[in-house]
């Protein structure tokens, strides 16, 4: 059976807003949007993310190909056959957050990521990904996470990195992936991502 | 640091004695040498494994994936540590276990899975690796398993497509992957073994 449904995804480093948003997007498309978010999911998925954050020593190989195991677990149970019963899904972090936080800031090979992502996600694609950008000191700050220390000039150097990611893939890709400002008010972000959705979905 | 120690593993389907023979043959090269199992490994390695022993609705490629990262996992605390001292690893089924079982077997794409055991070993390849053969009617006569019965023809050819997948592998990588003779008595097994051990170590 083919994907029916609008799939999509919200990309960002912490505190730019994503889950407010992604529940704001929902309400305003109705009550058959089905809500979902990664890391997460089916209880296989939760079992699996468990283990990368609870184990100590996890190589970046490994964690990478429990994030993929994970995400694949996800979409079967999932996304997958919300699509296909023709509803709506938002999904909290998808694909490009691997690709940000494993390729830009890990070092991983970008390629090889996407490969994982295609397997993991058996032709299921986002119709449309916000990425909900933000300066790192913003975000890092509506943490209250910055202060003057070692720790966080390393917290600023890893969300430059996974910013300059999203960023790069959306450029790559401005078809399905828009960068939305998430320093405006909630508001203006929100009535933006509904504009950028119903461009998409053919409403206006 | 560069792979030093000597790396073998043994494959094979169910019942052809790989777990004997790799205990006899660590037995015949001394007390320094490691002995190892996939699945298996370390407790992260070990956590992830009992996620798909357990798992209902557990997808293939999920599994695949969690395949992988036990791999990447056992070969990071384990193996990797152990060559660098430059000691002999013996490792009961490794990478081509996964092209035989999930690839020829579940029909997996190989060209992925060996590239998914590219990064999980991340350079460490077997030095030696013996695959004990065997016709499927003997395996499972060995495992007691075989009754005239509609799962034991599902067995039956399970085991076909795994034999053929470890007798082309061998085919494709002779200077690797010895093919051994595992209907012959145990004692002429390891024998042979032996024999391949020395001429490949070069202490023939």
């Amino acid at each position: 059976m083919a994907q029916q449904g609008f799939f999509i995804t919200f990309e960002g480093v912490e505190g730019a807003g994503k889950t407010t948003q992604a529940r704001r997007l929902a309400a305003a498309l109705g009550p058959d949007v089905i809500v979902t978010r990664e890391p997460g999911g089916p209880p296989i998925s939760e079992r699996i993310r468990e283990i990368f954050l609870t184990a100590d020593g996890i190589t970046a190989t490994t964690e990478l190909l429990l994030i993929a195991a994970a995400r694949a677990q996800h979409v079967a149970e999932i996304i997958r056959p919300a699509l296909e019963a023709n509803r709506t899904v938002i999904c909290d972090r998808f694909i490009d957050a691997t690709v940000a936080y494993q390729g830009y800031r890990g070092g991983i090979d970008i390629a090889f990521i996407n490969q994982l992502n295609r397997a993991a996600t058996c032709g299921i694609t986002p119709a449309l990904t916000f990425v909900l950008d933000l300066p790192p000191e913003v975000g890092l700050q509506r943490q209250r996470q910055l202060h003057r220390n070692r720790l966080d000039k390393e917290a600023l150097v890893s969300h430059r990195k996974v910013r300059e990611g999203y960023r790069a893939i959306a450029a790559a890709e401005p078809h399905r992936v828009k960068l939305i400002d998430a320093t405006q008010c909630p508001d203006v972000v929100h009535a933006a991502l509904l504009a950028e959705y119903r461009k998409k979905a053919g409403l206006l």
